[in-house]
């Protein structure tokens, strides 16, 4: 299957959105930069976002997505008209869905590390004219979001509505509403965790062993040749296997043979699923850099509030964020019983917590795939918070 | 860690089995050998196993044993006094043992299409005088079966007390308990499967990518030159998440930092898991060979007893072989639903089952590291299988 084919063949998308424009913003010029959680100062920063909707007077309406591992900063909407795909989070975005683009001003950032317009391992240093590579500094999920400040500072937005996010997006919103509570009213979080397992961190460890162990990896530096194609492959095929589940793969694929006329005794392909992840692995690394699957993965792999702060109990114990936690039953990767860490020490410290498990088959991706049975929910933990913010507004408080 | 270095640490092993030789029997020269699934006549093979234990006189008491993916014959004792490690199923081997070597006559072999002697694809091709490698038939797990047969046959025995695996080896002991019920009076399937899952066929298709897309595989040819020994060890990595568990992993690693003063913000290793994992998959790659890991996984992921006879029902309606099925609660590579598959398809067929699940944390792997809960019931249901063997031979059933 050629991917540039496939695309070919597809109708362009439509989105009540219609067309949106990436913006970019950026500070720290060299020595005056961000200093990051490892010590280090860094700059300049480049950042790449997208808004939906229009801030109000009072600046009280602002809403900060939060994307996930591969994501990037175009949440919703098209950005031509022959755009055959709209953003990430579209069923989520827009006038009268649960992100309300007709009450909401709605931001999403691409990460620091990432490669899709925020500054990154494949972004030029400027002390060298050339790609960081392997130079660039470790950053942490604290860093990600140090750099989402900057751009709320930039944009005048002192207290956000809500920050929103599943998987990585959702470790960064229980970093902002830590460490910077005092500037969200609100937290939306699915399908994530305040640490990652022993067995995602190992999961995570062979996707960087698939890039590293490839020859054209080259230590990082492959900016001018071929890059490590093949080990980004098999590092998105074993995340993709982990954002699935048995049963999602089982319903989509089962033991089915890819379309042959028999079954060949042969060492190709013989399974549908086969196939299937050889595409997504395939068609991944045209549009991801392998050094930020590096960078990024590390970051997850590192996040853990609990050791930050000495304990779960402690990280929540300053809060006056609201929380939404939204787990997924067949959700293997961040399992329900990660979120109700989160909620019960959230609970314990006597904070505003709302939580769900929605029964679902479609594994860590459920909070990507299952808008209609999110939405609702979504919506109304949105309503509840931008009332008490015009009320906390207007001083009166019922 | 320097596996050499480790071994010489370690003292040598005990077993109450002693110093056992391996064998070797070979049958079928180019022309008259052993007809594949595929069609294909394939030969001369060779066959290197193991036995333990006495055969009796009415050559009623053989028990043979299968072993799973990387396993090999060498099932219990030592091959010499300096031998750090015994055979990997010692536990359940031997004197007084569930498989008691005081009344059974336990064999092992190792199957056709791995590495450890029996022929496969890093064994010479007499036509060209150089290893098989991708020439080597794509071969099934009936293939290897029937590979087993012509060892009894050569070893004298018609009917064996039982049959005994785990994981793939639990697949071969359907496979006979099927195909070549009269042969067989009681099997023992452990942690097994009827089919392979489409999660567990992704997660084999991903080790064959990282072998196939290591450069040094070059097709298979690879033996006169370096081994794709990158691809390998990822391979095996993925694999080796695969037969542990989210909680087993917990317990035995957690988000421990490895042995460092502190945690250091670079990219080098900085969990225990992922040293755990990279040791693993290095010194995998020294026991191992690469096309043999492509083969057998391709085995696994085309067993299908349902398909093969039509359905589940239809796989079992003719068995007169006794079973006893095992489960894990933790297993979610062979997850408990697929044994409780084969034994509601047996009930129905109002055959001979015993199941039971055993409560573990420790995932796949529970099969070989459950000794001490097996081994009881193992124990029960092969005496049971051998007092019915004698019965029916003096013709005095009560």
């Amino acid at each position: 299957m050629a991917p540039d084919r496939t695309r070919q063949d597809k109708p362009p998308a439509t989105s009540p959105l219609g067309i949106v424009e990436p913006q970019s913003f950026s500070f720290g010029a060299p020595g005056s930069g961000l200093v990051l959680d490892s010590g280090k100062e860094f700059g300049p920063v480049t950042v790449r976002y997208e808004t939906y909707g229009t801030l109000d007077a009072e600046r009280s309406n602002a809403i900060l997505l939060l994307h996930a591992f591969s994501g990037d900063a175009h949440a919703a909407g098209l950005h031509s008209s022959t755009d055959t795909h709209p953003g990430w989070w579209e069923p989520m975005v827009g006038p009268g869905r649960a992100f309300d683009t007709n009450k909401y001003f709605v931001i999403c950032s691409n990460t620091l590390g990432g490669c899709h317009g925020t500054t990154g391992p494949s972004s030029i240093d400027p002390n060298t004219g050339k790609p960081y590579g392997m130079s660039f500094p470790v950053v942490t999920i604290h860093d990600m979001v140090k750099v989402q400040v900057k751009l709320l500072d930039h944009l005048g937005i002192d207290r956000l509505l809500a920050v929103a996010g599943g998987s990585m997006g959702g470790m960064q919103a229980l970093e902002w509403a830590t460490t910077y509570s005092h500037r969200v009213r609100s937290a939306v979080v699915l399908a994530s965790s305040a640490r990652m397992s022993a067995q995602g961190i190992a999961f995570n460890a062979v996707g960087r062993n698939a890039i590293t162990g490839d020859p054209r990896w080259n230590n990082g530096d492959y900016y001018e040749g071929e890059p490590p194609a093949r080990g980004l492959a098999i590092a998105r095929m074993v995340g993709h296997i982990t954002y699935l589940s048995d049963e999602s793969m089982g319903m989509k694929f089962g033991r089915r043979l890819q379309e042959r006329d028999s079954f060949e005794f042969d060492m190709e392909d013989q399974f549908a699923v086969e196939s299937y992840l050889e595409y997504k692995g395939g068609t991944f690394v045209d549009r991801f850099d392998a050094n930020s699957y590096i960078y990024i993965s590390r970051a997850i792999d590192y996040f853990d509030l609990a050791d930050k702060y000495g304990s779960l109990d402690a990280a929540f114990a300053e809060t006056t964020t609201k929380f939404l936690i939204v787990s997924f039953t067949s959700d293997w990767l961040y399992p329900p019983y990660h979120s109700k860490e989160i909620v019960y020490s959230l609970m314990k410290n006597g904070k505003d917590v709302s939580y769900t498990e929605i029964s679902s088959p479609y594994g860590h991706d459920a909070f990507l795939l299952e808008s209609h049975r999110q939405e609702g929910i979504v919506d109304a933990f949105l309503e509840t918070a931008f009332q008490q913010a015009r009320e906390g507004q207007n001083g009166a408080r019922r």
